[in-house]
């Protein structure tokens, strides 16, 4: 597995901005972005495919990424919205082989910039970007009601 | 409730060509794809946005998109891949205010085949390609190892 880019980031042998991690899954900021705030959730168990991917593990995936969504809202990012998107093979546009769910985070009036984005990729200030998602998870994980 | 398109399609009072449902979920061929077998996912019960959504509810939404990602490359459709995508929110293209999961088959080298699909968005013979998705469906449960 040490030739997959994302089971380095899990084995902590390859860098990342992690925003939250737990025994199943991992979360960190894409590293070419579409927009602020864009974060990717990975199983950490290697999975190249969706078909690799068992389905409780998928729903684990998708569970943390519907948390994700929230969070670039409440939190310092201050988001109207977002994708969730999930490339599954080379004929979807999937470039790294290990299953990952995209959030990307979305505003009022961003469809210039998202364009922008998709040409550019460029990162956006990584930590305090990381930061304003994790204060936006704990925000939405006091709120929560059972 | 009655005001919205894709509760009204849950009641059966208006049209759409079903590929799946079950006592939670409703999946449906999109009225306008991008390819062909593309795909909505949605909770029966009615939820706006993803802040609506209960989070198990949610991971079903995903199990099935999870589902019918391998039945439209194991059925008739033999596509090579596919994007899941939730659209959360006007300012993320969100255009019914029902959550909905896409399920877009894709095929090696339909890169231009999808921008002109993005554009055109025309219906490709919906009971064939429903067909065609039930069968992967059904081929797929017939495999599964639990
Ligand atoms: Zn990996
Ligand atoms: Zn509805």
């Amino acid at each position: 597995m040490n030739d997959c880019a994302f089971c380095r980031i899990v084995a902590d042998e390859a860098p990342a901005t992690k925003v939250y991690e737990d025994d199943h899954l991992c979360a960190f900021l894409d590293i070419r972005p579409i927009t602020r705030g864009h974060t990717l959730v990975i199983p950490k168990r290697h999975a190249a495919r969706l078909s690799d991917l068992d389905a409780e593990l998928g729903a684990r995936v998708f569970r943390l990424g519907h948390r994700l969504a929230a969070a670039v809202q409440h939190g310092g990012l201050a988001a109207d919205g977002a994708n969730l998107l999930i490339n599954d093979g080379a004929a979807a546009f999937q470039t790294v082989d290990h299953v990952h769910l995209h959030v990307i985070p979305r505003k009022h009036g961003d469809k210039l910039r998202f364009v922008k984005g998709l040409v550019l990729r460029r990162p956006h200030d990584p930590e305090s970007t990381a930061a304003a998602i994790r204060a936006g998870i704990a925000a939405k994980d006091q709120g929560a009601q059972p």
